[in-house]
């Protein structure tokens, strides 16, 4: 088969590799059909996760069609068409049991982390992809949801409703500020609104990304390169601060605004995944009655959200900017990668 | 009336003031009965809480005699004996009808805290004291519990219960960490069990403070001055880490033991006072699902511990060591300032 294989930093090649074969009885092996680039794939190509080995097959995203089930595989049969979760939860250990499976005890690649497709085993970028613990991580796909939507639902749309959303304990009336209109920053503005947000402000200097997120829900962009961006979001809540500020970007500087932000009480919530400590004024927080919060996405809410999906009431469309054949993954990350100038969100791959 | 006047930093003195009276219709003039010292006073008197004026009266923590109410008071009566609230909440604005009266927006002393007492206007370490928003910050003392112990429902059993236990979100079976065995870590250890925690661990210097802390529920003592102190830690978790991981010290080496010692999708509960801020280490929690929350006290759970503490469910004898009269208050803050000779944890004086 061909996949996209990663030769260390800055070195990835489209090529012929052994096919994806079962390992495990809970193993299935997919046919990708769909796939797409994660903000994490740009990260290991530029060397930033040193867990990735020479050789492995990246990606953690997609949708496809079963062609082998171990024999432990219950759910899921040959030519079913699945969207594979980004996290491969054993679904039995304490983590998954506790609906933790980002936290996954299996020894699947390693013990501790869900995150293995396109870490720690190879990944979703290629024509066969062996999936673990099949029943837990696949998920059947409705007929009616296109394959470029469903994509959207093995990471982004998750993370940013559950480690953004959720987390910053978003409740009706709230005021929710997302810092970083990025695919991820936009899943948290598209889906704040499914608990009540009052408002929904979208921060970044990119006016493009702005112009998506306010087809995606939000109800005031602010253009984070102007000197007064701060003034016009807290004008926004009457001086008080947001209720709920989500970071989606993953340096110091958004992570600080974030705290800057927050009213006393309010809610940080951290999506964005960080290379460098950040300083935390405790100074100031430590009386402002605040709650912060990180996190892997646990793709629990996945059938969630493909049922608003489905049901036509999350409208995502304006997430796919790109389609490639899959073949052409080399130019996708091409376009993925200069994302200032080619504008993309999603690049989507089909086979 | 004589009182404890700061003169600004490193400078207290009890002296002959104007006796306090009533200025709005919702204070009371309370008869101070039981006072006690912070360690919030100590920060003050060491000039590390600029917004204390010179020539303010400290003190937010007492037991007392109301004298005298204004027209609005309606809960209160001179005679009644009472508990006086460290938040002085004025139970209408925004934050105090969302419960969150340690931010209350009233211009009582300034807008947007609710600790003012000692703080912004003069306090109770004097033998009279106003109490604004009487009806609020007020609480009847059942006459079966001891003043001693009733003063430690003013600030210290609150914060420790509701900025540790309850932001920590203790549940049962939790293996909790409390970092620091002072009056309020002390207070996190008594109340840890409130929520049915299974281990309670107490992190301390000071072997006296460990052995309080075993007598107020710890089930196990660890040195923090011990090389191997997280090795004891992590062994009493399994090498999970703890659920709950709460820091009552205030400086960033203990805040940095807390997001060491907690386990993936557990919770770091701040009640320190911070002067300084802290290195967070994103680069490693960001994928942690950590929670990390702040707070000053907002006194709600008043109630409900003078309930238990009369029950005798909540055996807090232990925090009192050492009594002095009111008059000899200066001894009492030697006494308390040098806690490392001297033993001390509250320090009670009375009329």
């Amino acid at each position: 088969m061909k996949a996209l294989v990663f030769h260390g930093p800055g070195t990835i090649t489209w090529e012929e590799v052994p096919d994806a074969t079962l390992v495990e009885p809970t193993d299935a092996v997919v046919r990708m059909d769909t796939t797409t680039i994660c903000g994490t794939d740009l990260h290991i190509l530029h060397g930033d996760v040193p867990t990735v080995a020479d050789g492995r097959i990246l990606g953690h995203e997609g949708v496809g069609t079963v062609v082998q089930v171990g024999d432990g595989v219950r759910n899921h049969a040959p030519g079913d068409r699945v969207i594979i979760a980004c996290i491969s939860g054993c679904g039995v250990c304490t983590y998954c049991r506790a609906q933790f499976p980002s936290h996954c005890l299996a020894p699947e690649g390693t013990s501790g982390i869900g995150w293995v497709l396109g870490h720690l085993i190879d990944g979703t970028q290629a024509e066969l992809v062996r999936i673990p613990f099949a029943d837990s991580s696949l998920h059947r796909l409705p007929p009616t949801v296109p394959d470029e939507l469903a994509v959207l639902l093995s990471d982004i749309l998750p993370t940013g409703f559950e480690i953004g959303v959720r987390y910053g304990q978003v409740q009706p009336g709230d005021t929710v500020a997302v810092v970083g209109a990025g695919p991820v920053g936009l899943a948290s503005v598209a889906t704040a609104g499914l608990y009540g947000a009052a408002q929904i402000i979208a921060i970044d200097r990119d006016h493009h990304r702005l112009d998506v997120a306010k087809r995606l829900g939000a109800t005031l962009t602010v253009d984070s390169s102007s000197s007064d961006w701060k003034a016009q979001v807290m004008t926004a809540t009457g001086g008080a601060g947001v209720d709920v500020a989500i970071e989606a970007v993953g340096i110091p500087e958004t992570f600080t605004m974030c705290t800057d932000l927050v009213r006393p009480g309010g809610h940080v919530a951290n999506v964005g995944v960080h290379g460098r400590p950040v300083e935390l004024a405790l100074q100031d927080l430590w009386i402002q009655n605040v709650t912060i919060t990180t996190g892997l996405v646990n793709t629990t809410t996945l059938p969630m959200l493909l049922r608003l999906v489905e049901a036509g009431k999350l409208p995502v469309e304006a997430f796919v900017t790109h389609r490639f054949a899959l073949a052409d993954i080399l130019d996708a990350y091409r376009t993925f990668g200069n994302a200032a100038q080619t504008q993309a969100l999603k690049v989507v791959m089909t086979r």
